[in-house]
């Protein structure tokens, strides 16, 4: 995270008060002793950190007085975090177009907005950037409260410790430091991460993967990706690649993948894929994914077909992640999903299929995800970012 | 852990205790401050923490008369982990045989020894075991320690908390509770686990895993295993089910497999896989892997063939495994790698090939494994199960 002045430090100064925090923004309200025994830590270390917390206004006491028995005493009341206590900026950068929301500490949106893109040249992508968060803060300064950080999602190889996008092939960009740099241009601390990992962040702390320690989100559209959670934590790879489902080798003799091999997910699945694949099997030149799913939608054959072998392809990637990792819960989502009704059953049979043993116990989950997540999942990783500040 | 009374308690009351000595025994010697540096904790709690383990034996002070500065005092010198200070047991169980070793507290093999299986009689394979238990026991009165552990290793489907083998095909065993069975004949606590998972605690805590917080073993032979680490812990699945491997899917028009999918890796790269595509190919009815590996090794043309397919597949299975999690190293291990010379090329291009990005940064190493590594590997989760006990 890359920091400059304007902010205020989050009063949580140990891992365990991050913690401990995390815990009361993805489960709570708690009451102390409930938070004493998900994060197994002593009722007195919960005491402890959760005072400030309280006295700097990020946790709130859920005083009810019918039913509190005075002699419990205060401690016994559950606490919640105050989502209106700060404000944060999530943006998602795609090859079009910039997609931003203000959110609050709990991630609900207050305000989404999007901007085209008409270049990739990375000084114009920023000052848009730095344009439409200004837009934000000035939506912001009517809540009365600060912004604390911008969080921004792009595909690709992005090393979020750095700061840096290595390489986003929508973008065209190699090694830009945009963390750096946003925080030059808008004055915020900010956080870069891949725009799955931090949609897989924004279900881990807030989503469909709250509670569980292995899961994997599988994002179906322009590509073909998967964050995933492995004993409570986002894998990002020893070398930062990691969750590249969309190039697991379903089939040696498939179609060849941008990759460089043949029979990838990807080369099968994604948008541009598929519209390739509808043109090539009914000769009618759709001109984008759009338009070959309403051919599939009118009951083209040839259409229909290839949405079912993409299904395929998603299903056999799925069982792979689950043969390798037993996850608990696996959620597909992203705008691909506009095609479910045409590919849903191929994705289950298939991942039943060539799930091994119990590793098909494993719950498929389908989530409809609006254009905002993505500008979500970045907000949610700056909010991970400021509790789990370098203070300590 | 199934546990009785004959042993002592390890002194090692608190999580942070048995990571103090967990790190002592894998990286050791250290100083107490390199212990606090490795483990993130104060160096108030690890000297607490290191007293008790001294005073017990378990850790001994590295004493160098000459380098020592008097001034600095006794606190600066190294400590190590005393090998000799307690034994453990480990037991891999195959359908043929069972192997055994006695093992120090540093995993090194004092002892070992192996019986043939002639039944798969739960009853009968347990009986054999607590006789090869006690042969081991009496070796180790000649060392004059006791034996605190015993671990089994078992392929399949094992619940190591419940101590059960839920499905073993090799043994054709169904819901066996296997560490209450071993522990009311051998009258020691007892650790089951299935064997890869085993042999891959082995490489974490004494092998080439050590210091690596993403790893992954895979084990080539009567089956295609995989032992993943990921954020320092071995991985298991939510349902049991994780590390298979051998039943990613790599070829829809592959040969089936036992799983009842087609182009499994196992369906290509296991022993009687290959046994069954050399005689096909060759029209040579060989007898067994052995057979198959002789006739390669004379030239066959076919048979060396049939391994370099082999050798693709695997290397196919491993790029799967590093494009999704991006493990640093990956150690290809087992009986299988008696064919090294004639798929290790493949399995290295394979992996190239296939691997996206930097992924293919990834470490993959061999290892040739005796067949006492297995039993190792069983007596490095019984040394695991003893250090972290349950009295905290
Ligand atoms: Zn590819
Ligand atoms: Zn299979």
């Amino acid at each position: 995270m890359r920091s400059t002045s304007r902010t205020e430090a989050f009063p949580a100064h140990t891992p365990a008060a991050s913690q401990i925090f995390t815990t009361v923004l993805s489960h709570g309200p708690l009451t102390r002793s409930e938070i004493a025994a998900r994060t197994r830590l002593s009722a007195a270390a919960v005491t402890k950190a959760v005072r400030p917390l309280i006295e700097a206004g990020y946790l709130l006491e859920d005083v009810d007085e019918d039913a509190r028995q005075p002699s419990l005493g205060r401690p016994a009341n559950p606490v919640l975090v105050d989502g209106g206590r700060a404000l944060f900026i999530g943006v998602k950068m795609t090859g079009d177009e910039l997609i931003a929301v203000l959110t609050d500490l709990c991630c609900r949106i207050r305000v989404a907005r999007h901007v085209p893109l008409t270049t990739h040249d990375p000084k114009a992508v920023l000052a848009s950037t730095a344009a439409l968060v200004q837009e934000l803060l000035t939506e912001a300064d009517g809540f009365g409260v600060r912004v604390q950080g911008l969080g921004i999602a792009v595909s690709g190889d992005v090393d979020r410790a750095a700061g840096v996008v290595r390489y986003s092939p929508f973008l065209e960009w190699r090694d830009v430091p945009l963390a750096e740099l946003a925080a030059m241009t808008t004055g915020l601390p900010v956080t870069v991460d891949n725009d799955v990992r931090a949609l897989t962040v924004a279900e881990q702390w807030f989503g469909a993967g709250v509670g569980l320690s292995d899961f994997a989100v599988v994002t179906v559209g322009a590509g073909i990706g998967c964050g995933l959670v492995v004993h409570g934590q986002v894998v990002s790879g020893a070398h930062g690649v990691a969750g590249e489902i969309g190039h697991v080798a379903i089939d040696p003799a498939g179609p060849l993948c941008h990759c460089g091999n043949r029979g990838c997910v990807e080369a099968i699945a994604a948008d541009s894929a598929i519209v390739g694949k509808v043109r090539e099997v009914t000769g009618v030149q759709v001109a984008d994914a759009a338009a070959a799913l309403d051919l599939a939608h009118e009951g083209d054959p040839g259409a229909r077909e290839v949405y079912a072998r993409a299904g395929e392809a998603i299903g056999r990637g799925i069982a792979t992640v689950a043969n390798l990792l037993g996850p608990e819960r696996v959620i597909i989502s992203g705008e691909g999903l506009a095609a479910y009704d045409l590919f849903a059953e191929q994705i289950r049979d298939a991942f039943a299929a060539a799930a091994f043993g119990s590793a098909a116990r494993c719950d498929v989950q389908t989530r409809p995800l609006p254009f905002e997540e993505w500008a979500r999942g970045a907000a949610a990783t700056a909010i991970q970012s400021f509790i789990r500040s370098d203070t300590y």
